[in-house]
Formats: C-alpha cells, structure tokens, sequence
C-alpha cells in the first residue's frame, strides 16, 4: 500500500499524493521533499519504486527481507536506515517490534514496513508541526520519525522497569510462587535484552547522524539529532540498570529459596526430634518386661505423660534458644 | 522561583538581583557575571529566561524536562550541562537524586530545579569566597557549584560503604535474619548502582571540561576542574570496589546458607538415628513373643535402659567423629 | 581433486577446466578470471599449484594444515582468506565446521578444503548469475562465494534459536528429566560458542574487506561485501543474545530446583510430623501402665482413633495455611 | 616533622639539612638535589613548604587530603604524584596502605606523608648508591623511590598467593569449617581488591613517566622506570590471576558444599529405612492380635531378630550398590 | 653453562664455539651471526656477557630475575624479549612453564634459562634447515626460536581439551565423585589461566614484531612472525573457548548436584511415608484398649497385614505418578 505525502519547503504547505507516477512528479519540482510510505509492499512495487528513485538493488532488497539490524548505510544518493519501533504486548508479555527500513535521499524520504506502525501517524503531524520552526529540507522529516518512534519506547520502558521493582517486591514479599516468579523474571529479562539489542545500534546510527563531519547535515540539524541521541542513550542506560538489577534479583532469589529450605529443616529437625522423644519414651513403658515397677503406681500413667510434656518443653525452648 | 546574584568581576562585589528585567539589566554591564536560579519554574518563566538569554528551544525543552542523563552540549553561544546532587533518605533507605540543569553562557550562569538544593547556598558562600582567590570570570561559579555538588556525594558515599562492612560483619555473626538480610543487601545494592550511573557520565563531562582543547577555559582554570574531575573518579573507584565485594557476599551468603543447611541436616540425621536406634530396642522388647527370656530377669529392665542409653553415647561418639 | 572454472570477463561465458596446465594457460588470457578448487589435494598437488600461482610458501603451508581462525593476510600479489562453513548434525547434535582456504589473485581464486562443501556449488550458480548484474572481475566471484557461505549460517542458526526456546520451555512445564535437560543445554551453549568463535573472526576478515582504503575494490563492490559484513554481524549479534539468554535458563533452572527440593522437604515436614503425632499417641496407649483408666472404656479403641484423626486433620489443616 | 638532604650532583656527595631556611638556600646552588620529607606536616608547615618551592595551592590542598587515588598531575614547575606503599598486617590480616605524595619539580622532591614509611629509608639507601651509576639529577631520586615502593608489594603479594593456595588446599582436605572458610576467602579477595585497585592506577601512573614524548626525562632515565612499570604489570597481572582463582574457589565450594550435604542425605535415606523397616517389624510382632501362631514358637524371637538382622543386611547392600 | 653456534650467513655453514672470547672474535667477522645460549648462568658469567655485547646493566639483570611476564623491550643496541616454553607433568597434574630472556642484536642472539629447555636443540635443528630457505640474519634464528616455542604449545593444549571434554563427559555419566571431579576441573581451569596469561603477552610481543613500522624486519621476515602471531592467537582462542566451558560445566555440575539431592528427598519422602504409615498402623494394634475387636478375629492379624501391604502398594502407586 503506497500513501505519499509532498511539502513544498518554501511555502510549507502540504499535499497528499495517491500515485508513484505523481510521486515522481513532485520530485521534479525542486522545492518539494516527498514522503512515500510502503506498507508491505509487493516485490514488484518496491522495484518500481526503487527504479523511479535509482535506488540501488541492494538496498531495495534489504528493505525487503526482515530482521536486519538498526543500520545506517551510505549509498551514491541516498542514505538506507534501519529502525525498529516497539509496542509491549499483554498476554504473553512480550515485546512487539517492527521493522522500518527508511531511504533516505536529497528531497526524498521512503518508508518502508510490512507491519502497520501508529508511529508514523504520529510523525505525520510533527512533521507538519516541525516544518513551521526548523530549517532544512527533509531532514526536518527524518528527525520527526526518529524523534517519533524513539519516543515511543518510552512507556513500553516505563511499564517494564514497573514490573521489574514489582518483581522485587513480589521477591520479599513472602508469598512468592516461584515457578511463575522465575518465568516472569526469565521473560522480563529476554524484553530488556530485546531493546537493549535494538537501542545500542540505534545509538550507533544516531552517533553517525550527529558526526560533525556528516554532510548531509547542517549545524543547526545537528542539535536536533543530538536530542535524539540523548534519548536513545536514556533507554540503554535505564536498560542495563535493570538488566543488573534483575540479575542480583535472580541471585537474592535463590539465596532465598536456599535459606526457606533451611528453616524448613530446621522445623523438621525440632518437631521430629521432640516427637520421636516422646514417642521413644512411650516404647520404652511399653515394653513386655516383667519387673518395670514404675508400671504398678497408681500416679505412673499420669506421671509418664507429664516426663513427656515436660520433657517435651524443654526440647523446644533449646531448640528456640538454637535457632 | 527566580533568585539572581550579580557580582562585578572587578570589584569583585556582590548584589542580589531579584527580577528578570533587572538580570537583563546587570548583564548589559561588561563586567557583570549574573548567576540565575531557576526553582520549579513554570514553562512561561522559562521561556522567559530562554528569550532573554538567547537559549536554543530545545536546550530550555531540556531542562524543563526531568530524567536527563548527566551531560555536556555545547550550543552556539552557551553550554548546557545537567549534573545531579545526591542525598541519603533514611527509611526506605534509599537515594534522593535532584537534577540541576545548568545554561553556562560567557557572563551567566543559570541553574535549574524542581527540587530544593541545599548544595546552592553553599555555592553561593563558595563562589564569594573563590572570587577573591581565583582569576576568571563565571569559570569560577562553574568550579564553585560543581565543587559542591561533589563534595557532597562523599558523606552518603561513606555512609554506604560503612552499610556494606556491616553487612558483610552480620554475614559472619552468625545470627543474620536471612531475609531482610538479603533485602538490604539488594537495595544497598542497587543504591550503589544508582550511584555509579550518576557518577560515570558527570566524569565524562568533567573530562570534557578538563580537555586542554577545550576554548573555555585557561590553563588556570583546569587544574580546578581536574580537582573536581579527580573527586569523581575516587567516587567512581569505590562505587566499583564496593559493588564488587557485595557480589561477593552475595555468593558468600549462598555458600553460608548452603552449609548452614548441611549441618543442620547433619545434626537431624544424628539425632534421628540414635532415636530411632532406641526405640527400634523398645520396639522389640516391646513385642509379644511368648518365649523372650530377658522380659523375666530381675534387671532386665534396667539393662535394656542401660543398653539403650550405652548404644546412644556409642552412636553420638561415632557422629562426633564423622563431623 | 581439481577442479576449475574459467569465466571471460567481457563476453562473461564459462568453461570448465580440468588440468592444472590448463588452467594457467587460460590465466595467460587477459580477460579470463579463474576459480580454481581444490579438494582434499595431496602435498604434492598444493605445492605444484603453489609454484604455478607463485604462491608464498607459508601461505600454502597454511592452508594444508587445519585448524586455523578465520583472517585474511595480504601476501606481494595476493590475499590469504580462511573462512568456515557450518551445518547442523542430529545425532549427537553438534555443528560440523568444514575450513576453507581461500587464496585470492588479481584474476584467479583459488579455494582448498579437505572435506565436501555443499556450498561451493551453489556458489558456482550464483557467480555466473551474479557477473551479469555486477562489474568487476574475480570480486564477484569472491563475493558470490562469501555470500553463500555466510547464508547457510541461518538456517543452522535459526535451528539453535529453536532449541534453545524448546528448552527453555521445558524448564517450566515441570515434567523435564533435569539431567537431560543440564545436557542438552550445556550442549546447545557450546554449539552457541563455537557459532560465535567463528562469525567473531569473520566479521574482522570482512571489516578489512569493506574498508574503503583497501585498493582491491571498487567502490561498487564494497556495497556487496558491506551487506555480507552485515549478515555476518545479525548472526554474532543473534548469538550473543542467546548465549546470555541460555545462562540465564541455566540459573533459572537452579533457582527452580532448589525451589523444588523446597517444596518437597515441606510436603515431608508436614506428612512426617502428622504420622509421628498419630504415632506417639497409638504409642501412649500401647504402654503397660497398670492404671490407664481409658483402656478399659467401651468406646476407648474408637475415641483414641477419632482423636488420631481429628488432631490429623488439625495439623494438616495448620500446615496448609502456614505453607 | 621536615627530615632533608641534598645532594651535590656534580661532586655526587650528600649532605642533611635540617631547616626549610636551610633547604631553600641549598636549592640556590644550581647543582643541588633536594629531597624534602614531610612526616605528618601541619596545615602550617605544608603551607611554609608550599611558599617557599611555589607549590600550587590545590597540589598542598591534595597532599594535606588523604585518601586520593594513585595519579600524576602537571603543574606548571612541577609534578605531583599520589603513590601507595602496602604492608601486611596480622590479625585480622588485612593490608595496611600508606599514602605518599610526592612534588617533583626540577631540582627538588618533596615527599608528604601522614604515617611512617620504612621504605623512605631504604629509598635514601638506594639513591646514594644510584647517583653513583646513573646519571641525570632529580629523577634518580624519583626512580630510587617509587622502585622500592614497587619492590615492596612482592612480599606482599607472594603471602597472599600462598594463602590463596593455602584456601584452596583446606577445600579439598575435607576438614574446613565452613563459615571461617568462607570469611577468609573473602578477607582475602578483598585484600586482593585493594591491591589491584592500588596497582591499577600506579601503572598509568609509570606509563605516562615512559612515554616517550614526556619532555621530563632522558632516554636513558626511560629505561628505568619501564623496569618499574614492568614490576607493577606483574602485580596486576598476578593479582588478576588471583581473582578470578578464588572465584573459581568460592564456586567450586558451592558445589562440594552442595555435594556433601546431597551425601549426608543419602546416609539419611538408607539408615531411616533400614532403621523404620526393622521398628516396623518389631511393631507388628508387638501388635496384641489374638491369633499371631509365630508369637508362640520357641525361637520366634530368635528368629525374628535374625529377619530384622536379614533385612537390615539386604538393604544395607542394596543401597551401597545404588549409591 | 655457555654453548654457541655461529653461522657465516653468506656461506651460510654453522660451527661450534665453546668459550665467549671466541663468541666475541666470531662476532667481530661481519658475516656471521652468532648464537649464545646461557643455561643457569652465574651472576658473573652474565656479566661478562653482558660486557661483551654492550647490554645494558637493567636487561641483563631482568635476565637474572626470574618471574618476568612475556615482554619485549626495545634498548639502545638490542631488544630485550622474554618467552616462556610450557610442558604437562603429569601428577600432580600442572604446567611447568620455563622462562626464556632472549637478547636479540643486530648479529647476535643471546638464550638465556635457568631450566633445560629441549625446545632449544629443536631450534638448532630448524635454524640450519631455515637458513637455506630464507634470507636476513639473525632474524631467522629468532623465528626458528619463536616458532619452535608456540609449536610446543600445541600438544600441551590438545591435552588439556581432551581433558576439558573428559571432565565433561563424567559429568554425565553419573557416576562421578563429586570432589575429585571439582578439584579436577579446578585445577585444569587454573592450567587455561596459566596458559592464558603466557599467551596474552606473548601475542602483544609479535604484536610489536610484525609492525610495519619496526626497522628491525624487512617485509619477508614479517609474513613469518604473522605465522607465529597466527599459532599464538589460536592458543589464546582455544584456551578462551575453554575457559568458558568449563565455567559452564561448573555450573551444570551445581543444578546436577541439587537435583539429585531432590531425587534423594523425594525417594526419602515416599519411602518414610510408607513405612511411616505400616508402623502407625501397627502401633494402633499395638495398643491396649480392652475392647479391640478385631483383635480376637481369627484372622485379624493376616488382615493386618494385608491392609499395610495394600495401603504401601498404594502409596507407592501415588508417589510414582507424583513424581
């Protein structure tokens, strides 16, 4: 599905565009930049749009494939970016990514997706908002996508690092079960690691973006991009603080069980032993030997019980003392 | 909240300024430095302030948002650093980090917080003191405010690691309430991090400031920021050591645990053996058979009784041995 | 055994070569580009191709002898290449890595192994489709054979990708036969680690390759061999991620254990101390006092075993609630 | 307390001074070495010092403090450096670490230190008997000191190796008290940190006086303070080593610990059974069922004392075949 | 104990020389390069030599030291390189690492060790071969001494693996005994370490040997020491991917160890149980109450037991389906 959108930098007004042809078109005009966006698009329609723009082969079939890494690659003309937005999903828990393969060229910017991306709603009107204040052509653009989508992990980062201190808590809490206490962790875990390996060559891209020695760029773009940067430094920062907390989280956790087990046996081991005591003494009056005189007192029974209890107490003040 | 204090860079006097107006006023004098605080500053005052001084939009964005990562940006005319204080919070214990922007222009200096900062006043002594002995304009309050700000991490500093000896001490003595032991371990834990992660990129701006290509600064100028830059770095170093040694008692305490649980298993298998050993005796002295000759002696009683008592110290000498 | 292809780079038609002689006469052509393939050649034939290729000595050396990294070495007049290809083995599961040395001149490749490759076929049908779109000479070709190399990692990774989540999924279904599932893992992880020891060195081998200072390609060609580096980083950074995931299945799995050991140790606190209480009691009244009223009762016997189960029932009712 | 000597580095003859008047006066005569030592100086004398040698007042302020890291930092006449000498302390062994600062300037070098050092007097020692091989002034002195500083952590080093070593043996002796085990291998790692913490930052310290773009020092001095760099590589070195040992010590004792407490279950398992099967036995024959013919026979004790005795057997040899 | 070998490197013919003046006559014939070999020398031995060749005082006193690390230093005349040759002994079973100081002039080559070294004969024996195939002087010798060196490491390696997959392979076969196999894996990782840290610096001194900018090597003698730089790198890579395993190991020995103490609990439990049950069953019939009826039963006491040989089977039952 192609959906286009012309800006004529000049009079900064804006302009749907339905068709490839008139896509091209706009390009010839010289104040225009032109947003094309593919939503998974045929084979075939990308190599049009990738004939119309002289966009190399290979960068077209990059955009085709999935599950590339956030990049940005230098063509002739144009720049290939890779980017990655990210949505939690509820049940299961899990992180949805999507792929974003962005062509960026002089007047031009094609977004290319094969899964529906809100960010790109989003972008439309910061873009249009943008346009107003900044400088600069489609630059304008590409900042109003990457700021857009980096923005967005924000919640989603928000939501995981709540779950994460709500794991800790769950940990002391004492009522944990620990079958679904290490499973969450184990996939709270896997989410983190999933934007960590989105975020770390995001922040690459955006180091190249923000490289003083980058052409493309004038200095003003600069800060902007920089902003961006910042951002994405954030989420990777908050990431591995998390990621380290889980793993102490999963350390304390089996200090923990280690330690339960331990009291547990500390119970059996006073309970049984006051219990076979008594239960010693009991075998011992009930023994078939003919002279046990204690056996003929007319107290004998009650006073048999009474060692019992007696002796019974005391084991468990010991053992009280002990623990 | 607004609050200004000029001083005159050859006079070396000091005056209070209590307008923005006024503050646009004093800056129009050569010779002034103007330092601005900015405390939990609506969004029209600080666009105020950002058009008075000429801010970029997106550095007085910035600062009106929180949980920014410590910082340095160099912008056309001014720089904008984000630097945080650090307080000790008694109970939960934990960590009360505030966030101070701070706009480092040629002549000013602006300061902003949400949060009330007692390091401030302490700057503003500071900075009428190093006035008198230091050259150089609003370098000078730069190395005053960031002086304090570190300096001021040592006490909660100290106060952490004094925590963490006395951890390792409750390790060892033998009484730990496991726990709560293990809680305090994981949010001192966690205290520590949160540290370092403030610690880590405030040295990397320190190390930008102390970069001798830097045109901010002269020569004189830097030995005081290497001061700062070094303080920072011991911060960092004992942060590192004591993390460290917490993962150790982490894993002290699982082999400590561990063990506690083998002696206690040792103790229930002495203690249940020699039981159950006498009342396996009273048990067969105990059974019916019609023709068992000890049941009929006189001291049969008193010799089972003694067999038992001799079989027990036997069985708990043999343990003693074993452990 | 040899075997060869020549390829007229103009007219860009093939033909099979099937003596050594041959060969270096058509190298005599100028526009001929050579592949020549050597499987499991004897040292004879190694150095009789080496005299013919003037190929250093050392660089022949090492490509008899097995085991090498993966790396590139420049020599006067041609480059040393050795890369490894991989396929999965079911049983026991394992990776078989086949080494491949590559010997790399201004107009011939030469390729040595000592064990079939599958993936040199393939690389035939995609050289000869290739040098129809692509310029350039024995890069190509080159290319074509790293290209379909480092292809074949996926579907062996995406195998291992499987398993790993197979496994983690395992550990909480709560029927795993631990000591198979320790194995398996183990196993996986070192598949993991040999994957990772061989795409590390392989991605050094194509940085080389794509960097622009290297004066054997043309700036077209570094497009292709930078979507090759870029393949081979997906498949290191897709093993990182599981071999951090699989370390933390690994703790997880400990963390479950132990629990388990728990919960059992609990189930036989509880069961013990209810059978050992109805014990000592049926014990109590087994004793031969002479005066123990309720034994001459008429409903003695079944009070004493409503008792039993009343103060069963109680305890066990206790040791729910406490668990 | 101010101890100084100067030297003559023409006629290489050593003199004691015993005033600051005095060394200033010697430090006139062009060819005059001095070494000044502070011992625990007043705020006063440090102040003195300073004037008199133009010490800059934040390098008097850094060598009044204690607790800098390991550095050198420029000055404009002069280098300060933090070093640390270390020594062992008994009980509770643990390292005692002095700090020394010292100011190297042209002609001069002042040490600063708050505890006694024994090894300034070895460093006297060995700078006359130096001056006499080597050439060059002042960094024969500094050469002479941070060499036996340097030599004196290998004694240090080699006794904490051995009680690595030593822990490591009490492992496998099967005699360790746990708990001191552990609480020794802790102390010792942490003395270990505290050395690589030491020795860590030392090392930058010599690689910057061996560079070679360093305008201090000749060729020739180069040569030997590589020597001394290469003595504190060897301390990291071995330190690291060390480390990652006890590391690996602490796990592996998780494990034994685990082990054993797995091996004192199993005695459990097979002692409980054989003991409960016997009692067992005995509370059946002692159940008071009219009818029981075996209670009647002449030799049913006998023989039911050789079943239990059969049965115990069994058993026993049943579960030494499982263990 | 001096030995010497000198080679006329145009005629290139070898010859014996037995005493240092005439190493030193040799040395004064342009052609020839020599070869001294040092085997535990005297301190005056040394010294002489040292006269002899001009070497600086501090290189022949670290030749003197033992315990360097692996370095190579560069003096006015000569380079200083120290290597290590590493052999198995096998019980206990450790490495015996021997260290080698190389002197390396322009024509001359001086070994010096305090251990035989068998690697030196088979040195000569290469040094004769190599002379014929390769150019240069001394620098032939130098690589028939390094390559030699690495080339041993081979065996010791292929060793410890063979052992790292045997430790392995116990681990599985369940019937290892738990400390022998800990203490085992201990000791091979300390002999990874060992080698590792001989490795790590020895490929930072090829490092430095295969540097174009070294004025030492024509571009020929380069490709040889990248050779050796290769064999070394390998060995580093080996003993990496081990050491990882066998940290792996030592964790999947930790979740075995657990989960058979589970197994043990769980048999312990159903077996108690059972037993547990019979013996309560018995004790019931055991006790006294006058009005038991089924006690007279005729066949009471064959029911008895029948209902504790049904009630065990059924337990058992249970049990396995819960497991």
């Amino acid at each position: 599905m192609l959906k286009a959108l012309r800006c004529n930098s000049l009079e900064r007004c804006f302009q749907r565009v339905t068709s490839l042809a008139e896509a091209r078109q706009a390009l010839a005009e010289p104040q225009t930049i032109l947003w094309l966006d593919l939503f998974n698009p045929s084979q075939e329609e990308l190599q049009d749009v990738g004939a119309a723009f002289h966009l190399h082969p290979l960068a077209v079939e990059d955009a085709s494939h999935k599950h590339q890494r956030p990049k940005i690659e230098e063509y002739d003309s144009f720049y290939l970016l890779v980017f990655y937005t990210v949505q939690a999903e509820p049940s299961p828990e899990r992180l949805r990514v999507c792929e974003l393969s962005i062509f960026l060229g002089e007047r031009y910017l094609i977004t290319v997706h094969s899964e529906p991306i809100p960010e790109l709603e989003e972008t439309e009107q910061r873009w249009t908002r943008n346009v107003r204040q900044l400088e600069g052509g489609v630059i304008v653009l590409l900042y109003s996508l990457l700021d857009t989508i980096v923005d967005q992990y924000f919640p989603v980062l928000d939501a995981m690092v709540e779950q994460a201190e709500a794991l800790e808590d769950r940990l002391f809490s004492g009522e944990l079960r620990q079958r679904s206490f290490t499973q969450d962790l184990l996939a709270l875990k896997k989410r983190f690691l999933t934007l960590r390996r989105i975020a770390g060559p995001e922040r690459d891209v955006l180091n190249v973006l923000t490289n003083r020695d980058n052409p493309l760029f004038n200095e003003h773009a600069l800060l902007y991009f920089r902003d961006v940067y910042d951002h994405i430094m954030r989420v990777a920062d908050t990431v591995d603080l998390y990621r380290d907390q889980l793993s102490s989280t999963m350390d304390a956790n089996l200090s923990i069980v280690s330690n339960d087990l331990n009291k547990t046996m500390r119970t059996l081991t006073a309970a049984s032993i006051v219990l076979v005591v008594d239960a010693l003494l009991a075998g011992i009056w009930g023994m078939n030997f003919e002279y046990m005189p204690e056996l003929h007192w007319t107290y004998g029974y009650a006073l048999a019980l009474t060692v019992m209890a007696v002796i019974s107490l005391l084991l468990l003040l010991i053992f009280r003392r002990l623990r």
